[in-house]
């Protein structure tokens, strides 16, 4: 069956979460990886616990109170001006290298952001990013109050693109979106890049979360249809 | 209004999950403390995300998946031997050191463990520590196939002890739990004991998750009834 629609994570997937290093480096200096990685790893985690809490809050607040945690452990006062301030980071993520080449690439069939984001973090961040006239629809969990891996969050893609998971490929770098979207009935490709965001823990080698991101989806099961190592070759996918 | 049952949960509240460590570093010598703390991470990171996924699984499942993921960040192959050999540590638990003290204080009370552990986990984990005597239910998430903080885990409770949560103290020294457990409608203790469970992160100073322990409840907003740093002060409570 032919695949009619193309359906991207945005966090980690078609942005790069880690280029607000830079701005946290600035802010925090010394302890900007600490704090990065913390915050992302917080930012994940305080969804999960609210889809299962049944009590959604907007994905705004739970990034900021992720950022609150994430300074606190680095031992910096998390004071409203500072956190609103690198909080905003997220509206000017860097795209993926590659993401508007293969979104180009991609131009005829349906084209599509989905992503824990709340709507106004999205437009803002889709605008900044120039990737606006490569996208045919940005979809946000806000609607559905639910964030993913929720099957109620992934129904409400069909809701809004009118393509049914069977012919729609979801693309995500995240092991737990991977794990819910294939879950759900969606055609998946994990996308695996090499040197992936990671978090150091006292041992040597490769560190702690680039393997969790690598592992994760397998341990959950996830068997996507295609694992692939760049979003251009999504694009490359029938 | 009078409390009528005290309602524990077990992994990190009434038994010392760090108590695994001996086994862990003895299997995986230089080891230990990084396998020890990871499994623990993503034995609830999976809880969270299977309860998000509505696809529960068996907590002796879940305990070995994320066993299998920490020994393979610490580059050690997971044979199902050795899984199956440090997984049976959970069945041997020791009792944090004042729980026998506490129930034994409580008794006339209705108490009870209340835990995402499967009823085989917590049968032998009750029986093998020697509290059965002082416990009257034992009260597994299984037959609702749901995790905590789900709202439809700690509601399973009452329909055991047929005691109402308003007169219900539940405790728990985990963050997310006294989250799920005051949103739900709990009467709550959080026990915050010092030298809580941590994992090292690149810093000086008290260390990440410690801190995790510490925060998480607060970012959660839980605003539990009481912060206790011992079991014992909780059968003091009216």
């Amino acid at each position: 069956m032919a695949i009619r629609a193309f359906v991207f994570d945005a966090y980690g997937t078609l942005y790069d979460i880690q280029s607000v290093l830079g701005k946290v480096e600035g802010a925090c200096p010394g302890r900007g990886v600490l704090i990065t990685q913390l915050w992302r790893l917080k930012q994940l985690e305080y969804t999960w616990l609210r889809t299962c809490m049944e009590d959604f809050a907007d994905f705004a607040v739970v990034t900021r109170d992720s950022l609150v945690y994430a300074l606190g452990v680095a031992g910096i006062e998390p004071t409203g001006a500072l956190v609103a301030d690198l909080a905003e980071a997220y509206l000017h993520l860097a795209p993926a290298p590659e993401a508007w080449a293969t979104l180009r690439a991609l131009e005829g069939r349906e084209r599509a952001i989905f992503s824990n984001g709340s709507a106004g973090m999205l437009a803002a961040l889709v605008q900044n990013s120039g990737l606006g006239g490569v996208i045919e629809h940005v979809i946000s969990v806000d609607p559905v109050r639910v964030f993913k891996p929720s099957p109620k969050a992934y129904a409400f893609v069909e809701a809004v693109t009118r393509i049914r998971p069977s012919e729609t490929m979801f693309v995500s770098s995240n092991g737990f979106d991977v794990a819910g979207a294939k879950r759900f009935g969606f055609r998946v490709a994990w996308v695996r890049r090499s040197g992936a965001a990671d978090i150091r823990v006292d041992e040597p080698g490769p560190t702690a979360m680039f393997k969790a991101q690598r592992l994760q989806a397998e341990i959950l099961r996830a068997d996507p249809d295609h694992v692939v190592s760049s979003l251009l070759e999504v694009a490359e996918l029938r």
